[in-house]
């Protein structure tokens, strides 16, 4: 049972409007010191206007005051908001009196660490919660609602029902074990296992995808040294309005540069090297190459539409990209074909220096996003937590169909499916989990959240 | 009558939690589009959990929404608040909705405007909201709530009645004027009048005190090049734990430091002149001496304890400051007493390197301007416009007290205090104003405020 009452900003920086949080039994209590207005009869989810004085009576300044009951708020405790003035000074000092009166600093992710810990939310929508905050597009965005509002849950708790009921039917064979009568319908458990397999091979399949989707997808641009890579990347970054920012590179210090295209964020992967590229220390160039198209999900070989050789060696080199890499989206795209057309079947023709061509370009790239993303129309996994609970559930579910085909003993296979259980249970925060991971998880979130 | 709706977001940046809100008569309506519950029947002052669609009934977020009726909001408006999640993603595209539904973006300050077109602030009290969200010290921000909470406010409408009585009694003269009978008593008349000005003049006064309050102290430290000035100012700097930020000098493009101390805002004025210094263009270093002199509130006439020529020229040179300075605090201190002790008599003892009497200087800096504070514990002045009112009444008010004092017809003098009153109403907006007027008063809030 939770017994402090902890504070925090809730709202960024300075502004108009700022919106200090309490939550914790003493949440009225604490905050009553410096409030005229009797908290203890006020209703819930009702706000008040008042002026906020330091113990010695000195004016703070002119609040309103949002209550929510326990049991009624987002962290199912006792909860009071502070509207207050946006300066820094203001939040300081009403912060600072709070905690006077017995509030405590609330850590990051706290508050939504709390309404997990009183069932307002289980990990997986708590987790969603710092997702949503940190959404830049829409795509990114309405996987992390999606999440918080519980349609992976409900689909983890679907799988976990099935699971109850096979153990059910093995502790059933292992109740009547001495009588050494296999019990239970082996072929009935095998496919049940089998099923339920399948659907978290299907979560872990959709992995590659969400994660594009919520940290941008990988796009390489990749071709021979007077393609016209740096001249397109320009034109992307150039034109399009709604580039976002430099982030730094998730391997080594490369700066990428994000594009939204209808809702999606694509990450121009290695686009430094583009630029600075002095297209001479050729091999450089391709061991990069190498390594950016290893990493993207999205692969624009661009060929030179005015050089027939290089064009003729091209197609040699896409169709062994395609070869190589069947799973990612390759497209073919002559670049100036302003000065010369091209007669092959490339996928696009563009001229990087008019522009022409570009627009189609990245609809084909959002157009093939959305079509993996409407192929996965059920639920994405984009946590590489939930991705690690995925894989473990996995294994753990290879082992028991190992042990059913191979006639091993109920309990042995019993074993493997309470460890199945049991990873997918963490992804729900279901089971008991460890006090340190559940510090992990809620750390990455923003104080005040 | 206001017939649109405005909407901004209130708080800064991006956090846990953003507010974005709207007033006007159709904030309500506005906003019900993309929520299920039915807002035409809430109550005021009351906050609701729902779910923010799009017109395509795809889900945004999750959020509260807050109601405040037409009459008792701060705008005086019908408003709502919508309390969203924190990311930029969702903050955009929930106020794109309600600008497609209607809404418009509000302008700095317009919400405040509305608050003062609707008479729930007069024109002082709105701008001291901007003050107070811009308060960085105590005392800032004490002298903006006062202001927000009417006291200033409160004695301009004494001031103001009294010239209203004056007006009355003139104006019964002048009913009376054809008989030619000088019936009002000139001589309480211009009682009356020197009683305004004497607070007038009081206000005016005040300003010096207030502005430096606002913008921080303006202190000066200046002395021969071995004083030991760069040093006194690193320890200074270096060693208070209280030092907020460096900001743009208002004048020239000077880079001045403020100190925070118990709660009052210190400019350590022509920092950047006094590190980088060579010491050796003293010419240079006087005539800037002479400037910060003057712009200073606070001067530190520092000495080197170690040189007694200099002591004794240093003891003329402060003598002839405050003669030529007598409204500015000036202390004479003496450095590098841990060498050498001084016996003239300075105002204070220290050693910039070892530290040692620093803390008495920063006390006796904090205790002068306490002391100017308290003698001034009425109201205090610290806005521009507010000065130049001021001023103007004044002018007013001198013209009217020649008027009486030379027996002059009675229309010219009522003439002087009608001015004087419109003056006075300028500050609280009593009067009809320029559209302009008002537009630059308000255009200098953030947006959302």
């Amino acid at each position: 049972m939770i017994q402090d009452t902890i504070i925090a900003l809730a709202t960024g920086g300075t502004g108009a409007l700022s919106v200090i949080r309490l939550s914790g039994p003493n949440a009225r209590t604490i905050t009553q010191a410096h409030i005229a207005k009797d908290l203890g009869s006020i209703q819930s989810h009702s706000v008040h206007f008042g002026l906020f004085k330091a113990l010695d009576q000195t004016p703070i300044d002119e609040v309103l005051i949002a209550y929510f009951a326990h049991g009624r708020s987002f962290t199912g405790e006792e909860t009071i908001e502070i509207h207050c003035h946006g300066s820094s000074y203001i939040q300081q000092t009403i912060i600072q009196a709070l905690l006077t009166q017995g509030a405590r600093l609330a850590t990051p992710g706290e508050f939504t660490q709390r309404a997990f810990v009183n069932g307002k939310l289980d990990l997986s929508q708590a987790e969603a919660v710092a997702d949503l905050i940190a959404s830049q597009s829409q795509q990114a965005h309405a996987m992390a609602l999606n999440q918080l509002r519980g349609t992976f849950s409900h689909e983890l708790s679907t799988l976990r029902e099935k699971l109850i009921e096979f153990a059910s039917l093995i502790e059933l064979e292992l109740d009547f074990g001495e009588e050494d009568v296999a019990f239970a319908d082996r072929t009935a458990l095998l496919t049940l296992v089998q099923d339920v397999l399948a659907k978290i091979e299907r979560l872990i399949a959709s992995f590659s995808l969400g994660n594009a989707m919520k940290t941008g997808v990988p796009v390489a641009i990749v071709g021979a040294p007077n393609a016209g890579k740096s001249s397109l990347l320009n034109h992307l970054l150039g034109e399009e309005r709604a580039i976002v920012s430099a982030i730094p590179g998730t391997t080594r210090d490369v700066i990428e540069e994000v594009l939204i295209i209808d809702g999606i964020s694509f990450r121009l992967m290695d686009t430094a090297g583009i630029r600075e590229t002095t297209e001479t220390i050729e091999a450089l160039g391709i061991a990069r190459s190498q390594e950016k198209i290893h990493r993207a999900r999205i692969i624009l070989a661009l060929s030179d539409a005015t050089n027939a050789a290089q064009l003729e060696a091209d197609r040699q080199w896409v169709d062994t990209l395609r070869a190589e890499h069947p799973g990612k989206d390759i497209l073919w795209v002559a670049n100036k074909t302003d000065i010369h057309q091209v007669t092959i079947p490339v996928d696009l023709s563009i001229s990087a220096v008019t522009g022409s061509g570009v627009d189609a370009l990245t609809q084909t790239m959002s157009a093939r996003i959305k079509q993996d993303f409407d192929v996965q129309q059920e639920t994405i996994v984009s946590n590489v937590r939930h991705l690690e609970a995925l894989e473990q559930t996995r294994g753990a579910l290879l082992a028991a169909m190992h042990g059913l085909s191979h006639e091993l003993p109920a309990d042995l296979v019993a074993m493997d499916i309470r460890s199945a259980m049991r990873s997918l249970g963490n992804i729900t925060g279901e089971i008991e989990m460890d006090t340190d991971i559940l510090g992990t998880i809620f750390s990455r979130f923003c104080i005040g959240k």
